[in-house]
């Protein structure tokens, strides 16, 4: 048996990948080998979609057919829609879609895995109009039209959600924070999807574990925890106070650190702009002075930096987006990365079955209920 | 970075565990200690469930109390019920219990980690409601009553399945698998459940991730596999003839082989001997000595034993469980494992993150879409 540290396998290899690198030397955050800060300026999250699935970037034909593709797999069918209008009203968005992943596993089972692409493309085309779907039939009490004409997620999320079209540059922000969020190596939601497609279980199942696995707050959950922290406080020096009684209490401040980045999120500087941009398009340059303000305190104090859904959740929130629905815009993106990493270890499968270190009792015989004290 | 054989993650320690030990040098598969032989010869299902839950062993009013909480939580909501009317005749009942456990995590949310304990007695309780529940409205056209006087939970099932108690022998049979079942250490899903409660998530999303990852026919899937097997010849000689022809072809036979145990699987002994009684008790002899046969080519041809799946899925046969249902059962079972292990995981919790080996394409230069080939 191999020992290895443990605890949370921080820098236990579980396996290999090409299709991200993770703070890698000499690389930085890379999709296939191309730089984030290079997608994030010229890429649309569409490109980067099909970039992640078949491993380079599509042809202007391609990518014209693609985003049709996807366009088509928006509609939901009728006992989907009516097993959203039994879930509460208060449900949690993640528990909406989380249900819905599974629903749609039921009702289009993946009979083969030839069938793989098509469903990844009907889940990306699924999700919004599920959460969206959701959203109006219980806190606007009417039963929604899911297709639009948009031909990006992005504007068509923001278009279901808002019933209108966004501006080009709204849209654009939502798009770039969509190609940030699509990947990350072996983050928590996408080593157990990969663990479930390597027991040769469908691909719906896979996406239903990366859905409830990114939901906790050390993880996708981040982005609605930083909001309601930012939220709290009404400027920044108010920020300033609260972070410091947090941080006396122990407590940990939700999008700050990360396990691979020591010094510094690349995706965090990309989405700072944007938010900073949005802020002030929309009036809300006291919000990302909070945000700054806490940025400060939290380098000041405990030399950490704020990864990628910090910032993300001032940039959603500047859109319009309900805080309840930050993760599940994580979880649209992150989609193209969980069947990514799913379609590679089917590719190459050995079932993902570690070992444990034994902590527990020694052996000891069996006592008859009776002889019990 | 730690760097280790990374295939499937064998023998790479993934963390640690006071629940059981699988194949463990003076030990052998034990939980919290105590034999497997032991417990499947002189406890009960729910004797076990406490166990691995609270680390003891209970008294005889505990257990009282325990039984009765158990049979209190077997109603389903109204919501519930209809959404499994919604799912299709033909869904795989795994992806019926998959939905299930999600929708119930919609309609009673853990809202505090306070509530675990609750939360997984609740799940024992439903899980065999919803798949009787659907089963009998899609197959047999009515709404069944999900709640019976039984008070463990293999007579409970059976009872709700066949619309009359069974005799105590054939209720034991499915109880003593119930608990070879419930628990085996770091397996794919056990393990995958964890790294969902790693995150912080709820426990009805790390369950649901178990049940995913359950599904697949290297994992949970086999004991369905191997039914199908064994049905599919007439007498011992096909049997030979067929399974030698299947090796020849290269084809894994579903049943047998373990990633860690290396020459038998000791719950496979046990659910043999239940095997071989029950197919004697139903007349079904033949079908025991073509599963007979199947063991002794493997052993001969390919030094592989029999796991758990293999006998199991005769024992269930006999009981007249149809066989898609099979996984099923395996979900009542383990749900007890996943359950403790999320308790373990959350009591000295850190974020489960593993690295990668990276494997792709070198840093390349982003390509303007116009300049594509
Ligand atoms: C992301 C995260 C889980 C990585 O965790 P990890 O590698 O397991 O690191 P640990 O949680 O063990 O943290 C190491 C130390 O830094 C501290 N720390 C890490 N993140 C912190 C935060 N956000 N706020 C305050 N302290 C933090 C820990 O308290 C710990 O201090 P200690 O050594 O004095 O106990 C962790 O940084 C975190 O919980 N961040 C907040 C949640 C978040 O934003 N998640 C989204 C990640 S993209
Ligand atoms: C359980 C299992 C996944 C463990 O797998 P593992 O540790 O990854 O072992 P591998 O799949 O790498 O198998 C090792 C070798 O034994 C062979 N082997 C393992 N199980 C086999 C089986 N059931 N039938 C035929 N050959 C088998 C493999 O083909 C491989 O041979 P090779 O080295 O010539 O390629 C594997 O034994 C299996 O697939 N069994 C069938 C499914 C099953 O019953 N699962 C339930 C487990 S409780």
């Amino acid at each position: 048996m191999i020992q290895t540290q443990s605890s949370g396998m921080a820098g236990v290899v579980a396996g290999h990948t090409a299709i991200s690198t993770v703070g890698k030397k000499g690389f930085g955050l890379t999709y296939r080998g191309y730089a984030i800060e290079d997608l994030a300026e010229h890429a649309s999250f569409e490109e980067v979609v099909w970039l992640l699935l078949n491993g380079e970037l599509p042809s202007y034909e391609q990518l014209v057919a693609f985003r049709e593709d996807l366009r088509s797999q928006r509609a939901l069918p009728d006992a989907l829609k009516t097993i959203l209008e039994q879930l509460p009203a208060t449900s949690h968005p993640m528990d909406v879609l989380r249900t819905g992943c599974s629903v749609l596993g039921c009702l289009e089972p993946e009979s083969s895995f030839d069938e793989q692409h098509a469903i990844a493309l009907r889940m990306l085309g699924t999700f919004p109009s599920m959460l969206c779907y959701w959203h109006h039939f219980h806190h606007g009490g009417h039963q929604i039209e899911v297709e639009t004409d948009d031909l990006d997620l992005a504007g068509h999320f923001l278009h279901l959600l808002h019933d209108t079209s966004p501006s080009e540059h709204l849209a654009r922000a939502l798009d770039v924070s969509l190609i940030l969020y699509a990947e990350h190596e072996f983050n928590a939601s996408t080593f157990a999807a990969r663990i479930t497609a390597s027991t040769m279980s469908d691909l719906y199942s896979a996406v239903t574990t990366g859905i409830g696995t990114l939901r906790g707050p050390l993880h996708g959950g981040a982005n609605e925890a930083s909001m309601e922290l930012i939220e709290t406080y009404v400027d920044p020096e108010a920020a300033e106070e609260g972070v410091l009684a947090k941080l006396n209490g122990k407590e940990k401040i939700m999008g700050f650190g990360h396990r691979v980045y020591k010094s510094a999120d690349p995706r965090s500087e990309i989405i700072k702009r944007w938010s900073q941009s949005l802020c002030e398009e929309t009036a809300l340059t006291q919000l990302y002075a909070i945000a700054e303000r806490i940025e400060g305190v939290m380098r000041r104090e405990k030399g950490l930096f704020p990864n990628l859904d910090f910032y993300s959740a001032t940039v959603f929130h500047c859109l319009g987006i309900p805080t309840s629905m930050f993760t599940p815009l994580f979880v649209f993106a992150r989609t193209a990365g969980w069947c990514a990493h799913a379609f590679e270890q089917r590719a190459e499968n050995r079932l993902i079955r570690p070992a444990a270190e034994y902590s527990g009792h020694g052996p000891r015989s069996f006592v008859p209920i009776e002889e019990r004290p």
